[in-house]
């Protein structure tokens, strides 16, 4: 038998992807299936996760002028036939709601009952129900723009799924906009694109790519779609986040007038965009290895943990009493504008146990503090873009001075190292032969670059021969005039293809 | 005719206090219903409302040790059915999910499809989703207590709905607890208890009577429910908050096992809490007035209006700048641990049009500014809480210097108020006579105190005589021995009654 390093998570990322990456979910407690088919449980720590995702965007949409609304979470069905392409992309998979109660079918059995005159789909986006809204707020340009976001739950009955990244339930935030100008609507869906990006990468660590979407890989009902693309690990596109420009196709079926500043009554142009706790399993794929879980500081449900190491009992006051003064005096500090969040991890079970417990879950900075330690004013330190080996011995008083610009180190070393991954993966392409040899399964693929004008024909032909999709045509860089690598005819841009989940 | 006082909310209180109701909702732009029977939309004003009541009982919540979570929408049918009275209480009322597609049925209609093996529930609650999830995650003492809360929309298929108070989807949160000792869960749900008590006063500025529910209004499957009631200004009681000891039903019902530390395996003991949207419904009836809703400072989406008035365009520049340097100079002071919420209106409205438009949202300070105020360096102030017409100059710096004060004097003045209210409106009853003359029609009603041994068909009969419930028995000042005023047998315990919402 061969002597393989041990790892905390069976199998390793190499050994099987997928089951690695159900196996750092379940090893950093982050989420659950439930008995609902598709529906997840999230558990704190993963919803600590999404807390903080949340809070973050949050400030950037207020920042950016939106306010939050809520809207129903039933979609009456005649509204969800109003756009015709939407209704197509949404219709094969959503939870319908026929019934108002359950009663006793007479033997005990409770069935449903009640029959609603017309059936209510759940929410699996709110375009619909939201520009029926909007079309009654909005009366005049006065009115406009309105910038409105929505924190909520969505369903669409997936037929396979996997925790945060595709489950039948799922929460996300939805901005909706109404402009007067499809100049003003382009800009918005531009704007909350980069405010994806610049949180996707601040915060997140996350390296992404800013792309407009062909037509084919469009939101249904879209004139344009953009989206930001991650990179995995397992060299696979993640989509992060998209950002539409509607045109007017929604404020048409759902009928969103104004009255101009010269009288006259025009359709508005529209916008949605959109993040789901899917970034969750981004985040995962991007830093985790295979001890398990690795958090960005900037996003971590916490960012130090605190390992009393009590070798006997009667050093166990000593001990407790040093870990007390350093997570207080660490809570004293601030890191983006709150209080470094600190455990003090003083459960009743082995010291080996408990730092594994940390290294699983993701903490950016583990501390071991044993009686030795105290007398030497020091702490010993384990950073979690490190190996879980390399740990290194600091005078307490100089941990705490620094342990903000350590914090922020690991956030820029998280993203640097992802960078570079993504970079070592992409290659631009620039035949269709080199093409289909940089996706064969025996290949690591990745994202490949090339000139292209995409079809309808050519994206099926793509999926059926390598499961490849364009994945986006990158907004920056992107200039140079070439040669479609399939039909031979110029191009103007280059697409990205990858692999995707 | 008669000349009334004008105010801006038609009807009155005293004219049409439901419609007046509807109107200030309407008025400050609050909520509005939707095509969806029973579903609210909740318009920004109100959503920021609901953020800030968020806010803070989420710290409350993690300062008393609870984690967030997150749990599926939908419940298995079979679920709801396990604890007995759980069911009857809800299956009344809930919407059911019976297919997992539209269709088209061939006439190009499109129809349910893809039929459930088992339907499913859109959450009324989620104690029994919870249990089965718990029942996993608890194996021994050592995973006890078990403090999650969860934010979540739920749906109770409501007959007769209204904005905010009784709507068939709301939003609420709902912990959830699991313990080894009936001790520590009833401490707990007196904790929460005294925690939604503590935010409903010192947040809220609304007063109210922390109680125990007689056995005819507890939840279903607790084996004891406590509640805040408060009073509203038609004198009618709100249920604002509920906890509730479910002892060992949903443990059993759920199966929530766990080995004790001397290894013995038994039931945990639950608990179950929450409040929901609700509390603005309450929040609204508690202190709006004929001129529209009245904000506490501290729950208020905005604490300040600056309203500029400029008499001729050439004056646009100098009130502006000052303005505009009187909004940043409030913007920096901290009110509650953030900046204080500054409005600047500089719509291209009427100024009276702008006033009332702030008066009717009910921001606790306007600042009205002209040249005049201008020369002389003050501002002209309007607090919410008296009468639109009482206005004061003051020095400008003055009024910045004492604004957290002013803020925290509406706050205080606004409990008060509600307060004495309340106390005008109570009585002690000492005989059934008394007490059915208190509450017939032509009377003003509120809350009667009794001495009472309730029973069911007492219960029912006080339903049916007088629509008057049972509130509470109070916690607190209760402890006199005195005449059940129905049966008139010795009772230890006095009951508040009253119609409720």
């Amino acid at each position: 038998m061969s002597k393989a390093p041990k790892t905390a998570i069976t199998p390793t990322r190499s050994e099987d992807y997928p089951e690695w990456y159900q196996q750092v979910i379940k090893a950093a407690d982050l989420a659950e299936t439930s008995p609902v088919r598709g529906c997840m449980v999230i558990k704190p720590w993963g919803y600590a996760l999404w807390e903080n995702i949340q809070a973050k965007l949050d400030a950037d949409f207020k920042a950016t002028g939106h306010r939050n609304a809520y809207f129903p979470l039933f979609i009456p069905k005649s509204f969800i036939e109003k756009e015709a392409e939407h209704v197509d992309g949404f219709a094969k998979e959503c939870a319908v709601v026929t019934h108002a109660r359950l009663e006793d079918d007479g033997t005990g059995q409770l069935v449903p009952a009640g029959e609603l005159d017309e059936p209510l789909v759940v929410r699996p986006t709110s375009e619909t129900i939201i520009g029926d809204v909007f079309s009654r707020w909005i009366q005049s340009y006065r009115d406009l723009p309105l910038l409105i976001n929505q924190w909520a739950n969505v369903v669409r009955w997936e037929m396979r799924t996997r925790l945060f990244l595709r489950t039948s339930e799922f929460l996300w935030q939805e901005g909706h906009t109404a402009h007067a100008t499809p100049d003003e609507a382009e800009e918005e869906t531009l704007k909350m694109l980069e405010v994806y990006a610049r949180f996707a990468e601040d915060y997140m660590a996350m390296p992404v790519i800013k792309g407009r979407k062909t037509d084919d890989e469009k939101f249904p009902g879209a004139v344009d779609t953009y989206t930001i693309e991650a990179m995995m690990q397992d060299h696979k596109a993640l989509q992060a986040g998209t950002s539409h420009f509607l045109g007017q196709n929604f404020s048409k079926s759902s009928n969103i007038k104004f009255l101009s500043s010269e009288s006259i009554e025009e359709y508005a142009w529209t916008t949605s965009w959109g993040v789901s706790t899917r970034l969750i399993g981004g985040l995962i794929m991007t830093h985790s290895d295979d001890d398990g879980l690795i958090c960005p500081p900037r996003i971590a449900p916490a960012h130090i943990a605190i390992i009393p190491v009590i070798p006997k009992p009667a050093l166990a006051d000593k001990v407790n009493t040093f870990c007390d003064q350093l997570a207080e005096d660490l809570a004293k500090i601030q890191y983006l504008g709150a209080p470094i969040k600190v455990e003090l991890d003083k459960r009743d079970i082995r010291g080996g146990e408990k730092a594994w417990s940390w290294i699983k879950k993701g903490i950016p900075i583990r501390l071991e503090v044993g009686p030795r330690d105290i007398d030497n004013h020091s702490v010993f330190v384990g950073r979690r873009d490190k190996g879980s080996k390399e740990k290194y011995g600091q005078n307490r008083d100089e941990f705490i001075a620094t342990a903000v610009e350590t914090l922020e180190d690991i956030q820029k070393l998280l993203f640097q190292r992802a960078l570079s991954y993504r970079e070592a993966a992409s290659k631009v392409i620039h035949s269709e032969k080199d093409f289909y040899a940089f996706f064969q399964d025996d290949q690591p693929s990745g994202f490949a670059i090339a000139h292209c004008n995409m079809t309808d024909a050519l994206a099926e032909k793509l999926q059926k021969d390598l499961k490849v999709t364009a994945r986006c045509i990158p907004l920056e860089n992107n200039e140079t005039a070439g040669t479609c690598i399939f039909s031979g005819d110029a191009s103007d841009k280059k697409i990205v293809f990858a692999k995707s989940y």
